[in-house]
């Protein structure tokens, strides 16, 4: 037997007990006559001791032990003299009376602490190594129970976990496909799921009523700290519902994770249109943690004679509070924040709310003393507040500049605290967006998403005011998921194929399978998917994904560790009817 | 609101209540001035009524719904005249007051029903339509309840599920693998997992100590009815175990599920050796069903000049209980079965312990009463028995052929009963076998399998006889998975290597960052996968795992709902640098 305990179970209650411990070595230190070991596993840390006095022989033998050496001990149950009452074990150690090696280990790479000396590419290289530290292994502990407590809430619920296929049919709409050659139908290729949209509201259609499954999806897109080519997504579906039972369904399960995985209790969550969220923040995803809310003051700021007023469409700003004594350097830096080409913006106005009462602007030469007054009600500023404004001639780029700017504000407030976390159901998304590149309409969430029934009149007159019955439920500025109400009917589904560009044949191709399930009784249904991955990462304080991910691929979508992809034999490609190019 | 019950739960307790259901029209029928409707979802069947001297009108719309249109009702609960004591809904029906009909439907190309007339071509092509029937839905429900069970079991024995990559490295050992093609690294390919066996011994190198994962595996194999070219198994690793640990804890998650599924309860689950297996059914998967061991009478048939046996290496015959009374045609039918090519038997001798306690064989000619009387106290035969005995050069042939034999006379007496379950593992499998095709030895399990330590030096004198720490969990005959204990030293894992014939370059290319990781630490390690698909079918009394796959795939490995594979756009195979040769 390798081990009657595990390293993080024996406490005081256990003085006496023989015991076998097995582990890796932590650390090791001499005192004296004595060694004193850690040996660790993922339960935690024990203390072995071994005293040359007792036996000489032995506590050589530990004298020689390198760190993350794995080792099987069997010793007694003493109490510390010297006693860590920060970890559970701490109270007491083991006097050992045997010790076996089960395996030496080279000097790893990098440290096994939980702060580790190891950059990221030698991290990820090493990656079993990096699991071994606590913050990487409890970030994917963190993720096991919170799959158990989503599945354990969506099985209360009725709803049934069905595995969709992985090997289905490429649709060149939407992200680029991984494809999958076959080699019993030559020159035909599966591709792997962006998402399993299609099968999902067929099995509406089978009367499933309600389905999760936390599953694989894929897309072959360019990669940045937050995508990976393979992500995992919580995706449901429920038939004869609206959008309400949605809404509720997933704020219950988003509470319940909440409550059991984090101990947190939350009012019902917050919920704002499209519309105002752009309006208030520049952004579909706004970090609601703090306020800072935007505030128009195009018709104050016009007619004054300053050209950039009086130029742009939009004059926008926030008040970011307590703000007032940045020096000339800080406001220096934010100018050059904001003019940064990913931002774009052409420079920023401010006006200090100063202590004593006065207002400063940069802008003195065109606005007096009443007309920045105006400003200060208009910001409801108090003494130490600072007004930040842009103006354009775009007022949706200038939305988003600002968007920027108050996150960079509330970065350097400290507002955006990891453990403060501030939900908020985003409602009313539009059902199309105009592609410049393509010079045509796309679907904003995905082509089976229903119109607002009221609104379908407008999607020949007015396609971009058309409002779908969609929504995404955003956590801290992150978008955590989104869903929509679809399509049921056939004909509806056809029209919006039209909208977006599709021929009836093009369409026919693609979800021909779709719109004929349609034709054999169709329920009204809806859904919504969220990201695991980045649900995991909020929950767990982090600004990538990648740390939730056991075994992630780098930029460039290589797993260093096994290091693939890789070229494959050429027999390979022969019986899949394929040749490489280069 | 689309419903205030589901079609399932309304019951004589609710009698008075004004109702909204929604659902599919599964029948309808007309008596007098009534139309009754049975209207269906997912939870059950809940019958309407529409009286033409309430609302004529009502009546004539119902009367024109067609079979599985969508329709939503609103009406009162009242008590029924005729009762259908067999479901749960039959004792009241749906006095309707409004009828909305919420899509129309074609009529299905089969029946929706428990015994359809669809073919399985048909049933394939409109799998939304067939996963409408209960059996096929209650498969799926059968599926996720098992799934929520194994996770519940194994989260309370300290068991982390970590979700391992689906795009990783091709290894030509083993199965065929599918492969991706890398647009970031042209030239070079993905491959999908026949299984996450190397990241979960990485896991245990890291320290996760107990992991385990649902998850879907891959192989490019030519298909039959129990394979698909995706399946599903139930992953498991552990560290600082022996086999016995394994045994139990997956043994007791066998039971788990028995218990909470299906409510039966088990003692102990036999274990038996491989070579006892094979010596007593001929198969490492015995269905214990049944009895009907073999009994050899090698030593009995010799020397009495019947050449068969003469000739033979091995004669081995089961005592076919209570067939004695077989007619000529029934053993010829027998003789036949075991002389079809995929069987390959040249022949077949019986005896017949007849009822009035003769014995007849169908060698009398060689063998006289007494020497008849030898084998009847050899398979311990009575009267009204039948003993149907083998010969050959090769055993393990014979042994084969006889247990084809074996399961067909259990097929013919009706002992392999769907409702009855017998768990067996089989142990001490050996560790490599001989592969007459490519001439050298392969690994039984897989590459990375722990020979018994006492058997170690056997490795090179005689390696087929060296056994492995390797099990497998057999349940009526259908091998449920298997496992072993893994090679966690570096030096041995390259013996091994070395002995399946991998030059020190191919192990290095292939697996190195197995071998490293080996070198920082590996702890005492095992697993053990069962096949999920699998599982779930011999639970529902299955034959084939494609009943318990909501969306398989034909023996093509075609999806012919989606029609996948397709051919896909030019541009996507100039991106990912591939040409298709056909």
């Amino acid at each position: 037997m390798h081990r009657t305990h595990t390293c993080g179970e024996l406490t005081i209650a256990d003085l006496g007990k023989e015991v076998t411990l097995s582990g890796w070595v932590q650390k090791s230190r001499d005192l004296g006559g004595m060694t004193f070991i850690d040996v660790r596993d993922r339960y935690g840390i024990t203390q072995l001791v071994f005293n040359a006095d007792d036996n000489e022989e032995l506590r050589t033998k530990a004298r020689e032990l390198g760190r993350e050496y794995v080792i099987k001990v069997n010793g007694t149950v003493i109490e510390r003299s010297s006693k860590n009452l920060k970890i559970p074990t701490g109270e007491i150690e083991i006097k050992v009376a045997d010790l076996e090696i089960l395996n030496v280990a080279k000097l790893p790479p990098f440290m096994i602490e939980d702060e580790t000396d190891g950059g990221d590419d030698l991290r990820m290289k090493y990656r079993y190594l990096d699991l071994r530290r606590n913050p990487v292994r409890n970030n994917l502990i963190l993720r096991h129970k919170m799959a158990q407590e989503i599945r354990k809430y969506l099985d209360s619920k009725g709803f049934l976990e069905v595995e969709t296929p992985v090997l289905i049919k490429s649709t060149p709409e939407g992200a680029r496909d991984f494809v999958v050659p076959s080699r019993m139908n030559p020159g035909e290729f599966y591709a792997l799921p962006q998402s399993p949209q299609t099968f999902k509201q067929l099995l509406m259609v089978s009367g499933f009523d309600r389905y999760f499954q936390i599953v694989k999806c894929f897309r072959d897109e360019d990669l940045r700290a937050d995508r990976q080519p393979e992500f995992t997504q919580i995706d449901c579906e429920m038939a004869f519902i609206e959008q309400e039972d949605i809404l509720n369904i997933f704020e219950g399960l988003t509470r319940h994770m909440f409550k059991n995985v984090k101990g947190l209790e939350f009012e019902d969550f917050p919920r704002m249109t499209y519309d105002t969220a752009m309006k208030l923040y520049g952004s579909d995803k706004p970090d609601t943690r703090f306020g800072m809310q935007f505030v128009e003051i195009t018709a104050l700021g016009q007619g004054k004679g300053f050209p950039v007023f009086d130029n742009a469409q939009l004059v926008v700003g926030i008040n970011a509070l307590g703000c007032a004594s940045y020096t000339r350097k800080q406001l220096d830096e934010l100018t050059d924040f904001v003019k940064r080409p990913q931002i774009g913006a052409t420079g920023m106005i401010y006006m200090r709310h100063n202590e004593d009462g006065s207002l400063k602007s940069s802008v003195d030469k065109f606005f007096n003393e009443e007309e920045l007054q105006k400003w200060a009600d208009a910001f409801n500023t108090k003494p130490g507040d600072l007004v930040l404004i842009l103006a354009g001639a775009q007022p949706d780029k200038v939305r988003k500049q600002l968007n920027e700017l108050r996150l960079e504000i509330g970065n350097r407030l400290g507002l955006r605290d990891k453990n403060k976390f501030s939900p908020l159901w985003v409602v009313d998304f539009p059902l199309l967006e105009w592609d410049e590149e393509t010079n045509r309409y796309h679907a904003m969430h995905h082509p089976f998403t229903s119109p607002k029934p009221e609104d379908i009149a407008k999607l020949d007159s007015d396609p971009g005011a058309v409002r779908a019955n969609a929504y995404d439920l955003v956590i801290n500025g992150t978008e955590i998921g989104g869903g929509s109400i679809r399509i049921h009917d056939k004909q509806l589904q056809s029209l919006m194929f039209k909208h977006l560009g599709f021929t009836p044949e093009e369409a026919q191709r693609q979800f021909g399978f779709l719109m004929e399930a349609f034709e054999y009784g169709a329920p009204p249904h809806g859904g919504i998917a969220f990201g695991f991955d980045r649900l995991v990462s909020v929950f767990a304080g982090l600004d990538s994904i990648r740390d939730v991910i056991a075994f992630p691929k780098n930029n460039s979508g290589r797993d260093v560790m096994i290091d693939a992809p890789a070229t494959i034999d050429e027999k390979q490609k022969v019986e899949l009817s394929i040749k490489t190019t280069v």
